[in-house]
């Protein structure tokens, strides 16, 4: 992939940055303004400077409440009077329950059977009703459209919807309103909602600033679809990344396509460590597809081996990074 | 003891505002300004508004760099040449090793034997030379003196010591600044270095906020102090919570109880329970330490169970917490 995007038109796309400014005011009475954290531990790992969005530390334990928020807030009552109904391998389904409580409508939420059960009991704690499924993308969707017949409910797609997109590029849309002056970001990408908003949450406070997604190599679809310039999917995984075993859909491969300057392939053993790290460093809770973001920085060199954009000599890589949520099951960890 | 102090006279003590003051202007550049986080989960359980001041997040992990750098960089020429000797169970230990590493200084530090590995590997990693000796406050003292002997170091002592305790106020005194109209804040007791400055930096940013200790029942001498009126030892203590195994000094004790409302006493099984439910609500790794300061909030009941000041009818309690540190052996955990 021929990298560093040289051209970047923002606004002739869909959401746009009036539809993420609308999000961003729909959503922020309802959720934490995550803090933005820093560690002079992973900075000298890094050899950069590192700041955390800790969407972690989110209302729902992740990101996918803003997405979520603003889907089901956007909608009118006569579309969500017999509720909501999503897939999701977790913390969307933890969101939209979480959101359509707010609303106070039901949510139908069909889950992979090897979804971590501390997710499923976040789902079930906020009032979601849980059908489970095999772990793949299709078996997902099957299950999805049937529940859509029984319940006359509207879907409200993990990812491949603009409402949700708009949603997660408020998380962005915040890192860059408080560090206004990164080089880049990194986020994870499974089905690309976070990536695709990060994307555009970025673009529209600044041009310039590099775009990266992190993807375990064991779900690898965003990288060979970027590669090869045509959607690729991962039919099903067993990352230890519970969050990042989706694939991209048409909607949000337009928009990386456009925007992501580069992917970078993590090892299983590479989250692994990251999490560690994060844990015993910054005493904060990540999960393991938060811990991909930040896991290639964390390698032997640093940032400088990235081949990512230079600074002018002597002054440190200014990177964000956007930890996308935490939830584990305490009892289940991979250390 | 009849609680709710009705005199309270600031300013004829000290440390005094302004040495608060200068400390937090001393050591605001080289310290973390550390999050205040809120969970609506915890809020429930506790049935009020908690606000958690996040010193597990702070450098070091924990709020001990504050009164260890205010201490260090105090200190003239003359006096830190030699080096720095202190005694603790850990965070202090690291403490006090990163910031004469800062000052460029050696540090020697006497831990007890059964100080958790990771807190001696912290103490390591910034430079620091450990002494070990039996886990008792007066092996400590004995240990400390013979080094103090050999080096010429200067002592800085883990709580008696008015640098120390101006530096543990600004905490409390960052807590009030960003929500000023708390009824009350609790925070862990051991040897009172914490609560001392949570009296001082409370009090001196407002008047009538309720000040409560919390402490492991198997280390309960700050309770029995407070209750009789006489300085009270634990000679000896294994709580989980390693970090509230000291007691109290002639200064610290002399703060707690003219400012102090009440000590909550919790259990080593209430301890865990609070420590998991914050791990697994709020995504931040406290220690046990940590923990013990929410315990008494999250029984059955709640706040209104504690006996402390009421609000107006239909208006919440709003209660800070300090969360003293965030270092666990992530290989020993307790669930």
């Amino acid at each position: 992939m021929s990298l560093r995007k040289q051209m970047r038109i923002v606004g002739s796309e869909t959401p746009d940055w009036r539809d993420i400014q609308e999000a961003h005011e729909r959503i922020a009475p309802r959720i934490h303004r995550t803090p933005v954290l820093t560690s002079e531990s992973l900075d000298r790992m890094a050899d950069a400077k590192l700041y955390f969005k800790c969407e972690n530390l989110q209302k729902t334990g992740s990101f996918k409440i803003r997405g979520a928020t603003n889907a089901i807030f956007s909608l009118t009552e006569e579309e969500a009077r017999c509720g909501i109904v999503t897939h999701s391998s977790g913390n969307h389904a933890a969101a939209v329950a979480c959101a359509a409580a707010w609303r106070g409508v039901p949510a139908w939420i069909v889950m992979p059977k090897n979804a971590p059960a501390a997710k499923a009991r976040a789902v079930e704690s906020y009032g979601g009703k849980i059908t489970y499924c095999e772990p793949t993308v299709s078996a997902r969707a099957e299950a999805a459209a049937k529940l859509l017949e029984e319940t006359g409910a509207v879907m409200v797609h993990p990812y491949d919807d603009d409402r949700i997109i708009a949603g997660q590029a408020t998380a962005a849309k915040e890192l860059m309103a408080e560090i206004p002056d990164l080089d880049a970001v990194f986020a994870p990408v499974s089905g690309g909602g976070l990536l695709s908003g990060t994307c555009l949450g970025v673009r529209g406070m600044r041009e310039g600033v590099g775009i990266y997604g992190c993807e375990p190599a064991e779900a690898d679809d965003a990288y060979r679809s970027l590669k090869s310039g045509e959607m690729q999917k991962t039919e099903s995984s067993h990352t230890i990344a519970d969050g990042l075993r989706a694939s991209l859909a048409p909607r949000t491969f337009t928009i990386l396509r456009r925007h992501v300057d580069d992917i970078f392939l993590v090892s299983e053993q590479e989250i692994v460590f990251a999490m560690r790290t994060v844990w015993e460093r910054m005493k904060i809770i990540v999960e393991p597809s938060s811990a991909v973001a930040v896991a290639p920085l964390l390698r032997e060199g640093g940032a400088a081996n990235l081949g990512i954009l230079e600074r002018a000599i002597g002054s440190k890589l200014k990177i964000g990074v956007i930890f996308s949520g935490g939830n584990v099951d305490l009892a289940n960890l991979p250390f």
